[in-house]
C-alpha cells in the first residue's frame, strides 16, 4: 500500500533548460552607465558600492543595451515582450521536453510565470497552438508572484501531478526584466536594481510518474511574512511595473529559514544536511544570510550564485537556470535529498523538496 | 476501496457569495449615454441594437456613472482597483467561508482571479495579511484567463483538493470591469461591451472532504480553440487594457459545446440530460447557441440569464453568481448532476462535472 501510495504521487522535476539573449552587458558597462546617467545623484557612490557588491559579472538583454535605457512606452514594451518570447519560448521549451523524453502532446498542464510584460491571453494560448500541445491543456499563467513564481510554478506542477498520476505539466519561466527599466526612477534601490537583473527563458518538465532523470519532490510548501506586502512591490503606471524594493528586503532570510527548516522537519529532513541547495538568487545578501541561518557551507549554494555572477536577477528564472546548472554538474546521487526555494513580494517564499532520482530505461540519455 | 478513493478525491464547491456595488446603471441609462457620447457614430443605431439584445436590465458599479466616464489614468485606475477591492472583497469572502463553515485559518489555498486591476503582489497577500489566513496559505493569482478565469479558479481548487484530501480552498472573483472603460475606443465590440459588462465581486469555497452542501466536484477539464488567440484580447497600453473583441466570439459556442459533451461522456453523463446548468454568460448569443447545441431546453440556463440580465457580464465571477442562484432556487437535489463552464479569452472553455450533494452534520444550516 505504501509502495502503491508513493507510486501514484510521484513527480520528477526534469533537466531545466536556460536561453539568456545575445545581448551582454558586463558590470564594468553597468558601473559606467551609471556613473554618466547620475553623476549628480547624491547617493551615485552608494549606489556604485552596492551594484559592484552584487557579484553580478554580465547580464543577458534582449536588446543592445543603448536600447534598453530608452522607454518606447508600456504599449511598445508589452507588444516587444511578446514578439520577443514568442522567438525565445519555443526553443528553451522544446529542449526542456526533450530533457523530459516527452512530446509536446504528452504534457497535460502549462504554468507560465512572468511578471515583466502582460498579455490577456497569456502566451499559454499561443505555446499551445504553434508548438503542438493538445488543446485539452490546462493553462496556468501566474504574473504577479515575482520572483516567487518559478518555485510557485514547480509546486503547482508538483500538485496538478499528485492530483492526476501519470499526467504531466511544463513550468515556463519568461523574463525580460529589462522591459521594466524605467529611467525616470532615481531611488537608490531602484538604481541597485538596474544594475541587478537580466533577461532569461528557462523551463522545465514535471513528469507525473515513477520514471525519469532528476529531482523527484517530496513535499512543498508556501509561506507568507505577514504584513511584509508592500516590502516588493510593482507600482503600475501609465509608464509599465515600476519595481519598488523596500530595504528591509535583505533582512528577509531571518524569517524565512525557520520555514525551509520546518518543512525539511515535516519530511523528517535536516535543512542543514541536505545534498543540494537549489534557492533564488535574489541578490548576494540573501544567499550569504540564507546560508548562516540555514548554516550550510558557502559552496551548498554555489550554483545560485553562478546564476546570479553570470545572468543577475532572471526573477523566475533563478530556480530552473540554478537546477540545471545541478544537473550539469553531474555530482548529485541517487538518493540525494534536496530544496528548491524561491522567494519574491509577498514576502512569499515557496520552497519544495525533492530526492535526487535516476530512473531512465536507458541511463545515460 | 472504492469508497476509500472517493472519499479520497472528494471537493464540494460550496455555496458562493457575491456582492455588486451600489451604484446601478440601467439599459435605458446606457442606451442614452451611448446615444449623447456617439451620435455621430457611423454604426450608432447598431450599436444601440446590440446594446439592447443583451437582455442587460441593469448593471452595478463600483462608482457613479459621471465618473466611471472619465478616465484618470491607468495608474488611478489600478490604485482605485487595489482599494476598492480591499473594501469590497473581505465580506465577501467571510459569507464564502460562513457557507462552508470554516473559518479563514482553515483555508490551504487561495485562488485570487482578476482581468480588470493589475497588483503585484496580488491580494491574496493582503487577504491573508488581514482576515486571519494562515501565512502557509498558498497564494495562486490568475490575471489572464480573463472571463474563463472563473471557471479555472474552480478547476485548480478541485485539482488542489484532489492533491491533498482533507485540504480546502478559497476562490475569489473580483471583477470591476467598468475600470477597464476606455473612452477612445470606438470600434462596435469596444462599443458594445461598454453596454455589456459590470462589477462584482464573488467568492465560494472548495470543501476537500466528504462533506458539506454544493456540488461535488466530479471531473474537470479545459479545452483551446485552435488559433483563435487573438479573438478576445486585450490591447495592453499606456491607459490600460483595452478589450478586443472580434465579431466571430459570439459563435464560438458551435465548436465548444462538442467540448462539453465529451467530457460528460467521460463521466458516462448526457451533456443534454444534466439536472443544473451553471454557464458564463458572456452575452445572449452564448446561451442561445450553447442551448441550441447541446439540446437543452431554454430554462435551463434561467440563473446565467438572471446573471446577466441583473448584473451584466460580470466576467470571472458569472459562473459563481449563477451558481449562487442555484442554491438561492432551492430545488437541487441530492445526486443531481450538473455542468459548470466558464468561456473566456484563448477562446479557452474551462469546464466542471459536478454531483448535488447535501451532507451537513446538521442540516439545513
Amino acid at each position: 500500500m505504501a509502495v502503491a501510495e508513493e507510486a501514484e504521487g510521484m513527480a520528477v522535476l526534469c533537466r531545466p533548460a536556460t536561453e539568456v539573449p545575445e545581448h551582454v552587458i558586463t558590470m564594468d558597462d553597468t558601473l559606467a552607465i551609471a556613473r554618466d546617467l547620475h553623476r549628480d545623484h547624491p547617493d551615485l557612490e552608494l549606489v556604485l558600492r552596492l551594484i559592484s557588491h552584487t557579484g553580478v559579472s554580465k547580464r543577458h538583454l534582449i536588446q543592445p543595451v543603448e536600447r534598453t535605457l530608452s522607454h518606447p512606452g508600456f504599449e511598445e514594451r508589452n507588444l516587444l515582450f511578446t514578439s520577443e518570447a514568442k522567438k525565445r519560448v519555443p526553443p528553451v521549451v522544446r529542449r526542456a521536453l526533450d530533457h523530459a523524453g516527452l512530446t509536446a502532446s504528452e504534457i497535460d498542464l502549462i504554468v507560465f510565470v512572468s511578471c515583466t510584460g502582460f498579455s490577456m491571453p497569456s502566451l499559454t494560448a499561443w505555446l499551445i497552438n504553434e508548438l503542438g500541445f493538445d488543446p485539452h491543456t490546462r493553462q496556468l499563467p501566474i504574473a504577479q508572484l515575482g520572483c516567487a513564481a518559478g518555485g510557485a510554478a514547480i509546486n503547482r506542477a508538483h500538485d496538478f501531478c499528485l492530483a492526476y498520476p501519470g499526467r504531466h505539466a511544463l513550468v515556463v519561466a519568461c523574463e525580460f526584466c529589462s522591459l521594466c527599466y524605467q529611467p525616470t526612477d532615481l531611488g537608490v534601490g531602484q538604481l541597485l536594481s538596474n544594475g541587478l537583473f537580466g533577461d532569461a527563458v528557462a523551463a522545465a518538465v514535471v513528469r507525473g510518474e515513477n520514471e525519469g532523470y532528476g529531482v523527484r519532490l517530496e513535499r512543498n510548501g508556501s509561506y507568507l511574512i505577514p504584513h511584509t506586502e508592500e516590502w516588493i512591490s510593482y507600482a503600475v503606471r501609465s509608464t509599465g511595473f515600476h519595481f519598488q524594493l523596500d530595504k528591509r528586503v535583505p533582512g528577509t532570510m531571518e524569517p524565512l529559514a525557520p520555514v525551509l527548516v520546518e518543512l525539511a522537519e515535516q519530511q523528517q529532513w535536516k535543512a542543514s544536511k541536505l545534498d543540494f541547495y537549489v534557492v533564488h538568487a535574489g541578490g548576494p545578501r540573501i544567499l550569504d544570510d540564507l546560508g548562516t541561518f540555514l548554516d550550510v557551507p558557502r559552496e551548498a549554494f554555489r550554483h545560485s550564485r553562478a546564476t546570479l555572477t553570470e545572468y543577475g536577477n532572471i526573477a523566475s528564472a533563478v530556480v530552473l537556470d540554478a537546477l540545471g546548472r545541478l544537473f550539469e554538474e553531474g555530482k548529485a546521487l541517487d538518493e540525494h535529498r534536496g530544496i528548491l526555494a524561491g522567494f519574491g513580494p509577498g514576502i512569499t517564499a515557496e520552497v519544495a523538496l525533492g530526492t535526487w532520482t535516476d530512473r531512465r530505461r536507458n541511463r545515460p540519455m
